[in-house]
């Protein structure tokens, strides 16, 4: 008789993978290249060596390497956070009373607060290692700054991070840990750039948005002198990056024989659900595997379940290369009034192709009922999920609930991306009943699809 | 050759303590007993009974069963967020350049934030296990006040929490986190009790103290049909259940055949320190260890170092049992100006007496170097500490540098009881510099020491 499954499936450190898995390798139809937004051909190397380190570009351009070895410098930093815990989630299939067996793998335990840190890092080291002093980025709701600010002091680099400024007057305490760790922050729009100097000018008064915010990171970046800029999600280099929390996770399954049917993860820009279902969906492509996998995103940003399949900016000032993907367009605006940050309006162009080729499914959730799934799963489970990971929670008890009925016991795997300690004001909302929904209309997403250059 | 120590030191669930460990049971010198303050007897169980539960008095009032066997249903609560982890802090030993080599055992990565949670799940447990439908208690800082909502929530107890009513308006994060759990929070003082009336009506304006909101939290239990009162430190029972963390540590250590030469933690009322150090320190008291044992402490409440060895008692309005402990008197007020939750006037009586018979190193630190220990330590480790744990780091790093300047390669452990996530404005006032330290001068110790009864 097999032995019980432990709440915590451990791996040892000597069994931390050394590899990232470069998934696109193993795909029949890759996804198609991005291309340069004056010329529309494929870009090169050379077109994104004034903003990108090489390191990066290189895995960015790489779609036929399937196994990418962590340098060792890099291999280090994991060791500090990682690996990652995969927990069997005991309590919560006895509350939902399912004959499911339900993991999810959490990438919250870092002072980051999420999987970000594993892009961050690496995206260090290679600026360290190719003689670089300085980086830019942008920041929305925190996260991505947060753990850039741990790697850039981590590897000794300067950093400055834009963050939209009604983010950084709402979070004041997400601002106090980046400025810990050393970066500087500044509100964005800021006086310090020409685009942000523009919109100034326009609006004096401007919240800002992440569009502006890249686009004053990057500029930022091609005129300091040994400077790049770096992005925390969408690219398929983070998605690289990012697979370390899929190949932990099958490490750790492997080890104990499970076999996950039904693969969960929340879905903004795409980087934590390509690291997650990498492995696992290399797999499937080869035919060695049935699984399911369920892509989540907001109602209020449906860039899977109502964008389209199109060319596209990756920013709102139209000023990065073109992308295919799956978009709601550039100029699409989510509602405010929504509290997780999966708020991009475009997604991953590696995911985008395997929704379009059906190996990815995907679907819609309302914050409240997120919400409420967050605060059943916390309840007993223990741990404080982020927003945007309760998606995935939403949708990992849906699926317990569906086996529930025709009593299977499927293996249910999640993402739990990372922890909320910095979005208590939306549980607040929550709490005490203010906290809405709202769906875009089609008159609202056509406006945004109005956006989406017109390239065949 | 032995093999090089991993950065995190794992144990697999199986190897999850199953025993707490009395360490009361193997001191020669054992703590004096707790006076009833109307006899001045020795208190008994059915004195306690009113306000405790039982599970707690019989462990409170035993000190000579040296192993206690952890109940099935707590063992269940541990494996959902135990064992916690062991680090090598290699990163900070390079930085530092020291020959010596630190350890920590890092109890933050709950949700709650600390160790806190050690002791609510078993207090949660045992009221459950006696039939008891609520609990009551109180919070400063608020690390308790979610562990126990965290616990309480799981075993399905209502729970009322009466948070310092100055706390709950600084930090509105750890409000909406408490109230997230299901408990019910009031600020204190409040209208709802005798005791809180009382303080209201000598001044409306007050922003409240832990003495009243224990005064309150008290006498809720003592009118509600089958409730109780749970308290998060200071008592032994709190510490035989945090004496987790030592067994998990020693656990790990033995496993790799490490020898701690110094064991450090910070302390408050006692319960991290008392239970990092037990295992240990009961090989000291056998004669089969020479580990020295250092206690940190804040210099604006130096309880340890400047205070007296007499029965005090543990709350401002003089209301419970009596308990011989290092005590600046209970009318002793910290300067306002600590960032830290380590305000408490009193001292654990199993640790207070190690401390008298020479057991125990103390040693108080001003606040403003305590958090330049913690912004070191947390750009090469990682992980952002709480103010109260980086008492102990501070310790730590000057016990490295001492082995650096002597060329001794000592293993040096700490406890890093919990994460700064809700403290990120003390670590503001530090980055921009408004930060100040105080330390009490002699007469304002005197003024604490007048109000320690005169008991022989």
């Amino acid at each position: 008789m097999a032995a019980k499954i432990p709440t915590r499936l451990y791996l040892s450190e000597d069994e931390i993978p050394k590899c990232w898995y470069n998934l696109r390798a193993d795909m029949k139809n890759k996804p198609e290249p991005v291309l340069h937004p004056g010329t529309l051909k494929p870009v090169t190397e050379a077109d994104l060596s004034a903003v990108f380190c090489m390191g990066p570009i290189k895995q960015e351009l790489d779609d036929t390497t399937r196994f990418i070895a962590i340098p060792e410098g890099i291999q280090d930093f994991y060791r500090a956070y990682r690996p990652a815990p995969l927990i069997r989630a005991y309590f919560l299939e006895k509350e939902l009373g399912t004959p499911a067996e339900i993991y999810y793998k959490f990438e919250g335990t870092n002072t980051s607060g999420s999987h970000k840190l594993n892009s961050a890092g690496p995206q260090a080291y290679y600026a360290k290692e190719e003689g670089l002093t300085s980086l830019t980025t942008e920041t929305g709701a925190g996260q991505w700054g947060t753990a850039m600010a741990m790697a850039a002091g981590f590897y000794g680099l300067d950093l400055t991070v834009f963050m939209v400024k009604v983010s950084s007057e709402q979070k004041p305490y997400r601002k106090a840990l980046i400025e810990t760790y050393g970066a500087k922050l500044i509100p964005s729009p800021s006086a310090t750039t020409e685009a942000g100097k523009a919109i100034l000018a326009k609006d004096p008064n401007t919240g800002g948005s992440l569009g502006v915010a890249i686009s004053e990171a990057v500029e930022r970046a091609v005129k300091t002198d040994k400077c790049r800029y770096v992005l925390g999600s969408v690219l398929n280099h983070v998605l690289l990056h990012q697979s370390i929390i899929g190949q932990e996770t099958k490490a750790a399954m492997d080890k104990y024989g499970i076999k996950p049917d039904i693969i969960i993860g929340c879905a903004g820009g795409g980087s934590n659900l390509g690291g997650l279902i990498a492995p696992y969906m290399g797999e499937k492509i080869a035919g060695k595997s049935n699984a399911r996998f369920i892509a989540v995103e907001p109602a209020s940003c449906p860039s899977f379940t109502r964008g389209r399949f199109a060319y596209d900016f990756g920013d709102t000032a139209k000023t990065t290369p073109l992308v295919k993907m799956m978009t709601l367009g550039s100029g699409f605006i989510p509602s405010s009034n929504h509290a997780g940050g999966l708020r991009y309006h475009g997604m991953n162009s590696t995911l985008s192709r395997l929704y379009q080729d059906g190996y990815l499914e995907a679907r819609s959730e309302v914050q409240t009922n997120v919400f409420e799934a967050a605060v059943k799963f916390m309840k007993v489970e223990g741990i404080l999920p982020a927003p945007e990971s309760a998606h995935a929670i939403k949708a990992a008890i849906d699926e317990a609930m569906i086996c529930k009925k025709t009593n299977e016991k499927k293996v249910i795997l999640f993402g739990l991306s990372g922890t909320g300690y910095f979005d208590l004001s939306a549980y607040m909302s929550y709490n005490n009943k203010t906290m809405t929904d709202h769906i875009p209309t089609d008159e609202e997403l056509e406006k945004g699809f109005e956006t989406i250059p017109k390239i065949v």
